[in-house]
């Protein structure tokens, strides 16, 4: 961390070109690895070449939109009140302010996204985009993926003749160097995806130090999703393929799948809910990501299905060790009221279906969810019409809400918000994914009454970067006037 | 909490019209309180009645600024990224995003302040703004003042026909309750003003809650001055002056007060100082707030005056029970740089000048600072341009940089920054002052895919508040074109 620091000191400084140059370089550095990284990928997480592909694409597209941001410039959200000096009773200082990169970043990445969650994911490209230098403890159960994207960093970081500790990358499987690097007083905030129990232990260890810092951590969610009746009448067939595909995709080891769907009794619902188990049954076993994933999720099934008023609907026998099938469940509504337990996440290719009695034991139902990093919504226009009340509180749960979707596939957008109401994440304020992934290590730095010269250049009068900015309440990318008295 | 929370479920669907007429119907009702107020705050503060003419018209400003800025409606940052339908190998989503109020905000006032950041201060009116209810804790050593305020607010609420608990004062001097009500499940968030034991206290047991929230302490600082060569020979007996009077200004009880300042060693310096000791000993002594920060001030005078190598250099002495006399003290930048208990702060009238050998041992005491509320730079131009390694690492250790002013005295503006790295601030990511105050009781919303009719104002096509906003990239107040696919 010392060296991190360092480094930060020398990139905090560095213009948008640079770490443009610097973020598409990684983006190429990570396609010139070619097959081999999608090869080491596949083999160190059980998933096909084929998802790879996606996701190398993703992770570098991402690289490159961030690098397109910092160029633009305008995230820095600079505002400028300029002086009255002939205020009364007190003259008026020119106040100017703008976000600057907080320090080094620590990015703990995640095991079922191994490139575009990991080692050059959201947290390290949103990180390196605002001028933190970032330390990545890789994850143990893709190490050499991770050792390949790391060498795609610190070659980029050579290319572009950065400080050589810009980036640094620490391996091994000891969850002591994550609590050492968590705690050291030059880390000045934490990036993680994972699990509620990591992403905890990752918290407290930052808040009880003498300086706490920030952390972001994305646990994941049970992501529920509300069946309206017009929806189940109309589109049955379409959303039982729809979610049989999202609840297993990548074997659901997705922290945006679909592991509640709520529905009021009804035999549209029960039509739904046979269609579903039929989906699922056409899809065969995949083998997990690792062995303690795999442990994990028939030991939280065994519970689950063991537990007082849960039917299992479909539940294949799985094929081959470390292979997982796709089990659907239902539970009554006031079952799953009665039973906290039932509202943890399951990670993995479940789904459990909530069968309310009525309206009102669905809306009961809905106010009583935890924090979700998505509510899903599936109805026709009436549907959506007649129950305005659902989305206003599904807003208060979630990050996002999805309209007739599947909540899996999160979109890199300026408009993403991939976070939400704690156990979702550390802090809902946040998103580790889309392009305000950068605010999380950014803060704000005002300089009064600063002599023009001295000032950033996002900053100055002439605006020499054309950013847009707030200048006296205003938004544009004018300069500013300023009265000479 | 329970009421809080049923309010805040009613008003923070309340449109930014009827939340300016809330803030100003409070101001107005603040203002109508008249005399009665200004001699209650002064008679439980000791401070003198002109002081809360200003703090009231700054308190009243105050709130009718976030009116405005809620009116205006540009402050929820609403994103929209339009769908691509077509896209390949997936469609693109339509996704929209817009910052909403948290929950219920649970304010603890600050002392010093009893109107501006207190009761009905910036905590109090930034989350009011949101649409976050609002809990006082109102501070024991006004507990008058703040009731009349709380009274003003609730007189508001129920002029402005508002659920009756959007707005709730807590009195009593016991800390339990404060602790009770940050623990409480449905507490969202807490603004906190004081002291760094007692808003540490306040972060702690909201980072050890079962569901961890946001908490915004803001914790006071020494806020040090560097005084530079040229600046010192030119300007000492204005800058005596300006600091003797920042130094004693409300007794010292601001947590701005500059209460380091640092030199290097040389006759100008050695002039400024005894300038500075003379238009010390001119201002007699006044009252504190109350007893414990009365005792608390000379108990820490004693213990840092008798640490080694500390020099008293003006020291009167008080005249009466509970007053403050301001004392200057002088130490070498080697003693400081050795001695961690000289780097806390001292709550009163008082400064520490810490004379250093050479510009290197200058260097070295600037970067060795705890992180800051500001920093203040008084130098000549040609100070400030052969001096910019100073403004580089101010900026990594302050919220504020002054340049040639005095850090007391903090503008209400769009570009204010009252906060900074730990122990200044709890999250150097946000600020208790000025509007972006309130990005702290706000979180992003994003929606995927909804229809048009059931988006709130804000995020609808037609762009019917006529808001700023990034569409596609673009920042503007146009309505939103969407191709029917």
């Amino acid at each position: 961390m010392e060296q991190s620091y360092e480094a930060f000191l020398q990139y905090q400084s560095v213009s948008g070109a640079v770490k443009k140059e610097f973020l598409y370089k990684i983006a190429e550095n990570i396609e010139n690895l070619g097959d081999h990284l999608l090869e080491t990928a596949s083999l160190e997480t059980n998933l096909p070449i084929g998802r790879f592909q996606g996701e190398r694409g993703r992770t570098c597209a991402q690289l490159k939109a961030f690098g397109d941001l910092v160029t633009e410039g305008s995230w820095v959200e600079a505002v400028v009140d300029t002086a009255m000096p002939d205020r009364k009773p007190l003259p008026k200082p020119d106040m100017r302010k703008m976000a600057i990169a907080m320090g080094p970043v620590l990015v703990f990445g995640a095991s079922n996204f191994p490139l575009a969650y990991s080692t050059a994911g959201g947290d390290t490209a949103s990180a390196l985009a605002t001028g933190c230098s970032v330390v990545v403890k890789g994850h143990p159960s893709h190490p050499k993926t991770s050792e390949l994207v790391a060498g795609a960093i610190t070659q980029a970081v050579h290319d572009c003749g950065l400080h050589p500790h810009t980036f640094q990358h620490a391996g091994g499987i000891s969850f002591e160097i994550g609590r050492t690097l968590t705690q050291h007083p030059l880390t000045a905030a934490v990036g993680f995806t994972g699990s509620l129990t990591g992403g905890r232990a990752i918290f407290d260890y930052a808040q009880k130090r003498e300086v706490p810092i920030p952390v972001f951590s994305e646990m994941g969610s049970t992501n529920p999703v509300i069946l309206l009746k017009d929806a189940l009448v109309h589109r049955a067939p379409e959303m039982a393929k729809a979610f049989a595909g999202s609840i297993t995709v990548g074997v659901g080891q997705f922290c945006t799948n679909p592991g509640i769907m709520i529905g009021v009794k009804s035999s549209p619902l029960n039509h739904f809910i046979s269609l579903l188990a039929i989906e699922l049954s056409m899809i065969p076993a995949y083998k997990m990501l690792h062995e303690g994933i795999y442990q994990n999720y028939y030991a939280a099934l065994d519970k689950i299905l063991m537990d007082k008023g849960v039917e299992t609907v479909y539940h294949a026998q799985e094929k081959e060790a470390m292979s997982a099938s796709p089990v659907l469940a239902k539970v009554s509504g006031d079952t799953f009221l009665a039973n906290p337990d039932l509202h943890h996440e399951v990670f993995g290719p479940f789904s459990m279906i909530i069968v309310c009695e009525n309206r009102i034991e669905l809306m009961h139902v809905w106010q009583k969810l935890k924090g979700q990093l998505t509510t899903t919504i599936m109805g026709t226009d009436h549907d959506l019409e007649v129950n305005k009340d659902l989305i206003d509180i599904a807003k208060n749960i979630a990050g996002r809400i999805v309209f007739n979707g599947v909540p899996t596939g999160v979109e890199v957008s300026n408009a993403t918000v991939h976070g939400g109401p704690y156990p979702a994440a550390t802090d809902s304020r946040f998103t580790s994914v889309g392009m305000d992934a950068v605010k999380r290590w950014v803060r704000p730095i005002c300089y009064q009454d600063c002599p023009d010269a001295l000032l950033p250049e996002e900053l100055k009068n002439e605006n020499p970067l054309g950013i847009m900015r707030k200048t006296n309440g205003a938004y544009g990318r004018s300069p500013v006037k300023v009265e000479l008295s």
